[in-house]
């Protein structure tokens, strides 16, 4: 199918391109965005999408995530975290099926093409069924089987295997769908785990997921189950591995100028990290650094939703009060945050995250002709500041059109979906 | 006019009521809710709403704002607060004439009826202009002329004088237009002035609006003029002086330990204060030591809109994250922030703030029924995290139903609106 977005304002987020071009199309092949420029000729075309005073961005991209967690939405107000985790949510998961990873996962794929969202990484189990629910939803996925070794060696390695499996289950399926080896912590994994995990992340060529220095009872914890500093087990374990570090709150200074060189890619997740009391991470440090930082929002849990427009919004002001400096993070700064950056963090960015010839055509249209936003002084500030999910228009993985005109493509009934989901809360509920 | 809003979820916001109610029916008889209950009778009604499965709440209030900003917004990004003001906004405002003070608050005032707020607390100048656009969207407004004495005493004298016949001027006028005595800050106005606009709020039996300690430069500026702290100028002055304390971000545990006793109101403004680098007030400590907070936009220019749920949201996550602390600030504490204490910040908690029979009707509908806002396993939780402007269905002021079902009741043309105000920024900026 060849597909052409006209007259568009386009924020490419291609460094080689101006940061806006207005009067735009840009064609699509199949999965794949063949040209950009003005006034592309529209002969053999078998769909126009007018963006006249609309604006064309690539698909947002969500580093940290636990999709099946929808179904947890609002269910931690005045817990706190460990009660929250240990009388309600791991309970709730110890009785969850297969079909009900589908119907949570199908759920959060729903909002995450609604806000403009088209590429996630995740970290759960039972991955097969989210990988069910991505392929109806058409959802851009990098999944795992999660890895921890506190349940004995056994499950440790019984868990390596299974995450093997997964991904050979898989070899050659679609182009959508990618794995990385994830680590749950180094506070639920030993330091011989970690290696044995690391060793298959160099096998396999793929990214390490990992959540780290989340909160202070973690730091202690690995302080006292390794014997140091985190991130000096990070410099003895993790030298040349590309890994996601999903949070990072409590990496100081001084980690983090130890920790530059090495090939980490944190994925920051504000309003997870302030809901469950764990402070506001160094983030513009980390930029100054050098380290690339992009963006997550957790599971809904904690993170409420799926929403990158906000998880944009609580980046940049949060690290402009905390410092006290509000020429901290430019609003330009923050957009790469959710886009090319979380293609460079996911080993994708030949493929995502800029609207550039030959990428794969994973593209949102925002609907800015709204009072809401207007008058606009300042387009770029306007999308990371005041736009939200509800002004995503259009949104397109791999040259499919997910959504048009804020309706859903999809061959599926929403009120049915929250149905399922709301059974199966009822259900599992404590 | 008679309205009957039928069969919603009521979240009356009133003490002696039950947090959540279902399938309640609201009397509304002109301006006043005359009736709330199972299966009112509907005879002799005018219009019917029907709230099935939607949430009804009394309309939000922004106890400290700036209407006409509108214009300014996102023109800050990378700019430190003084070159913002000096070389931007000052310039900018001086070329302002009524006109243009008249298009930039119909503005304003369109956002909030579109994002669920009822009555904004102003502080500005050129009121009239701004009450005349009030008077076309029907919006509950406290406005004022704000005072300083730094442009030498003939002038501020004239701005207590203009104060004096704006208020003259609209006496006996409609119930939905109040005034306080706008202090612009101690950091503007000499002691001698402090205490003459004091004066008059006591002459006029008129609350105090005020800036406060909205960043660590005015602290130094307030102990260099005032030869003592910031609160011990409130303790020898403000006395028995209804007082709304915009910002408050730099009061720490013992100023707020000293001030408790006052009768402030401390208005806070989480969003712009992040933006213009200010920091994180302890709303927390204040909230525990029994000072009624509520919750304010500040003007666009540093508070990118008038959407009340997006403060509620951050007020919440970030005392929660900055104290290290999940358990604080429940939801249901956030929107009485964002509602009663409002009420009473504005001296108004006998007509608005709660859903109750003898108030005047300022209501709003939520639509809830979104996929991005299930399943609901909190109905508070989900409207102070969750929620949207956007989730806003019917706005109703002192029994005028400005806006159902999404759509505006006022008969002005919202693309003529924006196109004014477009061409406004166009002549005046720098």
């Amino acid at each position: 199918m060849k597909i052409v977005i006209k007259n568009g304002t386009l924020l490419s987020m291609d460094e080689k391109r101006p940061q806006i071009e207005y009067n735009t199309d840009i064609l699509i092949d199949k999965d794949t965005i063949v040209k950009i420029g003005k006034e592309i000729e529209i002969t053999n075309i078998d769909k126009v999408i007018d963006a006249t005073g609309k604006v064309v961005l690539p698909g947002l991209i969500n580093t940290h995530a636990h999709v099946p967690m929808s179904i947890f939405r609002e269910t931690i107000d005045g817990l706190k975290l460990q009660e929250w985790l240990e009388d309600k949510i791991w309970p709730m998961e110890a009785k969850l099926v297969d079909d009900d990873i589908y119907y949570a996962s199908l759920l959060s794929f729903i909002e995450m093409i609604k806000t403009g969202c088209t590429t996630i990484n995740d970290m759960y189990f039972m991955a097969d069924s989210i990988i069910k629910a991505r392929d109806v939803a058409g959802i851009r996925l990098q999944t795992t089987r999660t890895l921890m070794s506190i349940n004995g060696r056994e499950d440790s390695l019984k868990r390596l295997e299974e995450l093997k499996e997964l991904i050979k289950r898989y070899d050659s399926y679609e182009d959508t769908l990618s794995f990385n080896v994830g680590i749950h912590g180094l506070y639920t994994s030993d330091e011989k785990y970690v290696k044995e995990c690391i060793k298959l992340s160099k096998e396999l060529k793929l990214p390490v997921h990992m959540h780290f220095c989340e909160n202070t009872k973690e730091v202690t914890d690995i302080e006292s189950s390794y014997g140091r500093k985190p991130s000096q087990v990070l410099l003895d374990n993790f030298k040349n591995v590309h890994t996601i570090l999903a949070h990072s709150v409590k990496l100081d200074n001084d980690d983090i100028e130890k920790l530059k060189d090495l090939d980490i890619h944190v994925s920051t997740c504000p309003i997870s990290n302030l809901k469950l009391g764990c402070g506001v991470p160094k983030i513009a440090k980390m930029v100054e650094s050098g380290i690339n930082v992009s963006l997550g929002t957790d599971g809904q849990g904690s993170g409420s939703n799926l929403d990158m427009f906000e998880v944009m919004k609580f980046t940049a002001l949060l690290q402009k009060g905390i410092e006290e400096d509000p020429t901290l993070m430019t609003s330009y700064d923050v957009l790469k945050m959710a886009t090319i950056n979380g293609a460079k963090a996911l080993c994708m960015e030949d493929k995502i995250g800029s609207v550039t010839e030959g990428k794969k055509a994973d593209i949102i249209i925002l609907d800015v002709d709204n009072i809401l936003l207007k008058p606009t002084n300042d387009l770029i500030s306007e999308i990371v500041y005041n736009a939200k999910g509800s002004n995503v228009d259009t949104t397109i993985v791999n040259g499919k059109i997910l959504m048009e005109k804020k309706e859903l493509n999809l061959n599926i009934d929403e009120k049915i979906r929250v149905k399922k989901c709301e059974e199966i809360i009822q259900r599992i509920k404590i």
